[in-house]
């Protein structure tokens, strides 16, 4: 790998303008990036409306699996970033969607889902029956009698991403799909994320802690359709013509962002920005670089810069 | 390691008084060796009193946390099996509670608890002050301003176990407390099982895939105070006299039970029994029999002997 060994802390002028002039295309995570749950980061703004002027494309690209994209474009515009468009986001319901055409899986068919309603959007939207889901027939105490427990062999995939509407129903009747036939059913998880900054900067369990419970219960690998899945970027970059040696990836979590970004060779292998506006903290980072045996594969986490956050960036440029 | 590297299949007489003939002691796992849900297994009530006439001795160690040592005795009268006394059972809800005292928890400190009423009431005996748990507050959506995710800085440990009512606001109250501190308060799982048999033979998820929800989402290790644990079996074995090299364990599951009675040296290096009533099959002990590489220390899992049922031991032997 080229990746430097140690980050770059953006903190003067003139290395916060090294990240305009060297880079033509930005992906940036949206939680602990953009926003904190229904804030946006101070600066956020600013900076989207920089890069326009100079001419710089740029897309959205979040484990979240939650809000389709359609939800994510109203999102924006209710916080105050009109001109977003639905091409410009990728969740990871989407990519689980794309997951799904990519296998092979005929339209029409039925898909189980753990998840939430950005899931069932995106798999109807691609040509699929989403089934489970935000169901509210599986809203109720565990019954071993509920019809929903019963596998419908039409079922041709599982997707399990984020949601905070689990319970012993939704979670023992996608076991019983993992299971079926001898686990051949595909299994796709939206994402690897442990926990993410909610309100009031407050740690919360994230999607992939329930792909893992699922993968743990069901003693099953699955496809990860998110960051730092290698394929998910490369449908990216093609889908948003951006060239992959002038591509940055901008986010605050070291093991799916900048993993992303590094496993991805962006930037000529210089393509990874680590912002502290989210869930990872200075010391955060400050131990992968000091005792890299800790960590599997430490490399691949080391940010190329880092800074505050995006509007600290700002603030240095003007 | 002296244990046989392929398991004796007891299906004669003569194999079945080996049994009863070398062990003088037996631990009996229970979810798929005693009972499936609220069924007794056919024949285990003969096998029990056979073995009480040969003053034989037993205990019953169960990796569910659900249900107190009191709810067992219960269980078993219930179910026609009516002398049972409360120190012959050890689920982990009490071994979790054991634990907390070997971990040196000052008695009267409180414990937050993901689980059910049996740690509740363990832990309560045990001198300490449950949290959590079956708190009614937390059966709602989840609220970020909810009281209970602010961290009571007097508690002393967290304890995650078995439980069909988890939800959002249980798992995101119960990381606050494994992330508060710089991770530093103790985290004890009550068990690793990934599911077990319920009604009708169903498969479903079990409290060892909570704990590594847990474990992943605040990316912290924990203690295991379940089988296969080394520690839980010295407790046992001193606490009831079994003299180890004369002991069995009988179970239904490869990485619990039978690594349990391997690990421990159980019956000089020959003390474990598969049973095929719970939810391992016999294609699944085959799998390590026949492609031992697919599985880590495949040797601790394979079982000294193996049968259908301790009905079918019983029959055998009528």
């Amino acid at each position: 790998m080229t990746i430097k060994s140690k980050p770059v802390y953006i903190s003067s002028r003139e290395t916060a303008e090294v990240i305009l002039d060297k880079y033509d295309h930005f992906l940036f995570d949206c939680d602990g990036v953009i926003w904190l749950d229904e804030k946006l980061i101070p600066g956020v703004a600013a900076f989207l409306a920089r890069l326009v002027e100079l001419n710089k494309t740029f897309t959205f690209v979040s484990n979240n699996s939650s809000k389709s994209r359609d939800t994510y474009v109203t999102k924006f515009k209710r916080l105050g970033i009109p001109n977003i468009a639905k091409e410009q986001i990728y969740p990871t319901c989407y990519s689980s969607a794309l997951e799904l055409r990519k296998l092979g899986i005929e339209k029409g068919s039925k898909v189980w889902i753990l998840g939430d309603s950005g899931i069932e959007e995106e798999v109807r939207e691609m040509g699929y029956i989403p089934l489970g889901g935000t169901d509210p027939r599986l809203d109720t105490p565990f019954d071993p009698e509920h019809p929903l427990l019963k596998v419908d062999p039409e079922v041709k995939a599982v997707v399990v991403g984020s949601t905070k509407d689990f319970n012993y129903m939704r979670i023992s009747s996608t076991l019983q799909y993992l299971l079926y036939n001898d686990k051949s059913i595909p299994f796709i998880g939206a994402n690897i994320d442990r926990s993410f900054p909610g309100p009031g900067g407050m740690i919360l369990p994230a999607g992939g802690s329930m792909v893992n419970y699922m993968s743990y219960t069901s003693h099953r690998t699955f496809i990860n359709a998110g960051k730092p899945s290698r394929e998910f970027l490369d449908i990216i970059l093609e889908d948003c013509n951006f060239e992959r040696s002038k591509t940055l990836m901008v986010g605050d979590t070291l093991y799916t962002d900048i993993k992303f970004g590094n496993d991805g060779k962006l930037g000529d292998g210089h393509g990874s920005l680590l912002v502290l506006s989210g869930g990872t903290k200075f010391t955060d980072l400050k131990k992968v670089i000091d005792e890299p045996h800790l960590f599997e594969e430490a490399e691949t986490l080391m940010p190329s810069f880092y800074t505050e956050s995006l509007g600290a960036l700002i603030d240095l440029l003007e």
